[in-house]
């Protein structure tokens, strides 16, 4: 039996599939990156729909050449885009039928789990902000990721970059939405440990807001592990690097910095001379492996926590290879309930935190 | 002729000679690492005097190898340590004949041009602090040090933790005395490029702070390049890079983790199988000059800037390699006229800043 939405048919199988609303129109090369990393990921997922949303005629031509998979790929127009450098402000204001904003009305609606854009960050957390609201007991989202450690482990770190200034009890809501994302996306941690990114392991390092916050976070329900220098964010010391938006952004990106610079100063010492020339040539699986370990298009996928939503923001100048991770990442999420175990972690803690000042 | 000092002869020609104290007690490993680091900058620099400040036995039975140098030692006696752990409150009001600190009083008093010191970084701040005062217009002293850049060039980053929170007139007395390190170091970097380090390039971002130091740095004298994100670092956009205690220790220690991940992973790759065992036989020599490149005792050695003396730390666990860096940091420090320079350029930007006061 086969019923209509947005003007095709679906077969009832449809409702156990999982729909993911893509903005087609975002990051620096639009459509040219989201049409082939939307067919790919479809191709990889047959239990996957995407809502496909942007200028209609432009994402109709370039998924004929998927026409195979038409079942599974739905157009919704949005006629406007939001520039890579537009002020978030004005996109909110002014781009109402922006292709980020209709892919985020999806998930408001309900008719998408999660939507994903390589958008503009700020316009994207601002639109998805107004749109979604935050969840109850949270006060402002965080922008997450997860990073490489070493024995192939990951760490959550956030915020990285959503918030500039964060007062402690913020940077405990942090620990708490990094902790339900980490047990949601990895069952097998049913307890994650959680550390405060400082410039010291001692408890009276830091600012008088890092203190705050570790005074919180150790009577908290957490598993808190105390301070972590920048030194141990690959140690697999912590599951949850919690810091606030101008520290994380500058740590991620100075691990990015690092990463590359390191990269270009290896293949340059290779290009030396012709000894190293020769075993160059020898060493270059082994490079390349090494360089496909850092790559930084598996990492593509930053999540906006603590919305009414699954919102998943890839980078603007990734490549379709990095898009399908990005899609990947809210496909996943997109399956458990983290949402709702947000709000009831924090429901949790702030209960506690009522106790602890009612008892002083 | 011959004249007496400390109990020693010495020549008039002492006087062209380059002194500095060195706190042979501080560092993880104190005389251990220290003794043979001194011999050796001794044999390499022949228009250096050493003042080796600790426990004289100790000292005088580690230098009985070195009595060939003897004339370009003296031992100034100190009877206390100040711990590694040592709360720097507990240390400058408690260790008054510490090594550390009468290496310092050796420059207080103009016995030595420079002290150098591996031990705790908080207690040496400190007692610097308090012995040497600050210079004129200087509220609060920075920890600077050079980071290797692309092109075999380097940058001037501060400050790397010595203030947690600072005000936007402090970066700005950051930005010139990193200015005036520059200068000093590389008289070929004849107008430095100053950078702030932000979450973004453009003018708005960051907090507030941050923006109203964009705003006087604009103002200043300095060649503002405008601000620079941690991704940026190596790319040689800037000679020196501001931002406040916390973000640069953060920043720092994130390179550090990063390199030594990155170091890790790529030996491990190479280590993996047969294959890749064979190809590292022949990597061997490219990899090591690579590793060489990167060595952190190669930076080691931070400087203590914005007080009325040179202080140099060393890193604590540093090898003998990694404090003769110090040393000669100090060495060549010591040469300039960077603390009268720095004093100069302080004054031109607060009569500056007054001008444009009065005109508002």
């Amino acid at each position: 039996m086969k019923y209509m939405i947005y003007n095709k048919p679906f077969l009832l199988s449809d409702i156990f599939m999982i729909t993911i609303a893509i903005d087609m129109m975002g990051g620096d090369a639009g459509l040219a990156v989201t049409a082939p990393a939307c067919a790919d990921f479809l191709n990889r997922y047959s239990d996957a729909h995407l809502l496909l949303v942007g200028q209609e005629d432009a994402i109709y031509q370039a998924f004929q050449a998927y026409n195979h998979l038409q079942e599974r790929w739905t157009i919704i127009p949005a006629t406007e885009i939001v520039a890579m450098d537009e002020a978030p402000q004005h996109a909110l204001k002014h781009k109402k039928d922006s292709s980020m904003r209709v892919a985020i009305n999806q998930v408001k609606e309900g008719t998408a789990s999660a939507a994903v854009s390589a958008g503009n960050t700020g316009a994207l957390m601002a639109t998805a902000k107004f749109v979604l609201k935050t969840l109850n007991g949270i006060q402002r989202p965080a922008i997450a990721k997860f990073l490489p450690t070493k024995n192939n482990d990951t760490i959550c770190a956030l915020d990285l970059g959503a918030n500039v200034d964060c007062p402690s009890e913020q940077l405990l809501q942090f620990a708490v939405m990094g902790s339900q994302l980490v047990k949601a996306m990895h069952p097998e941690k049913s307890n994650p440990r959680v550390a405060l990114l400082n410039i010291g392991t001692e408890e009276i390092k830091g600012t008088d807001t890092i203190k705050m916050a570790y005074s919180l976070l150790s009577q908290s329900q957490l598993n808190f592990v105390g301070n972590m220098e920048g030194s141990e964010i690959f140690d697999n010391r912590a599951d949850v690097m919690v810091c606030d938006g101008f520290v994380g952004n500058i740590a991620l990106k100075t691990i990015e910095g690092t990463a590359h610079f390191m990269g270009n100063a290896i293949k340059n010492e290779f290009k030396n001379n012709l000894y190293s020339k020769f075993s160059a040539v020898l060493a270059l699986p082994v490079l390349n492996k090494f360089k496909k370990q850092f790559d930084p298009r598996r990492y593509n996928g930053a999540i906006f926590l603590g919305l009414r939503g699954i919102v998943i923001k890839s980078h603007g100048g990734t490549d379709a290879l990095g898009f399908g991770y990005a899609i990947e990442e809210a496909y996943r999420e997109a399956q458990t309930n983290l949402l709702s175990k947000i709000e009831e972690a924090i429901a949790v803690e702030l209960t506690s935190i009522e106790e602890n000042t009612t008892k002083e």
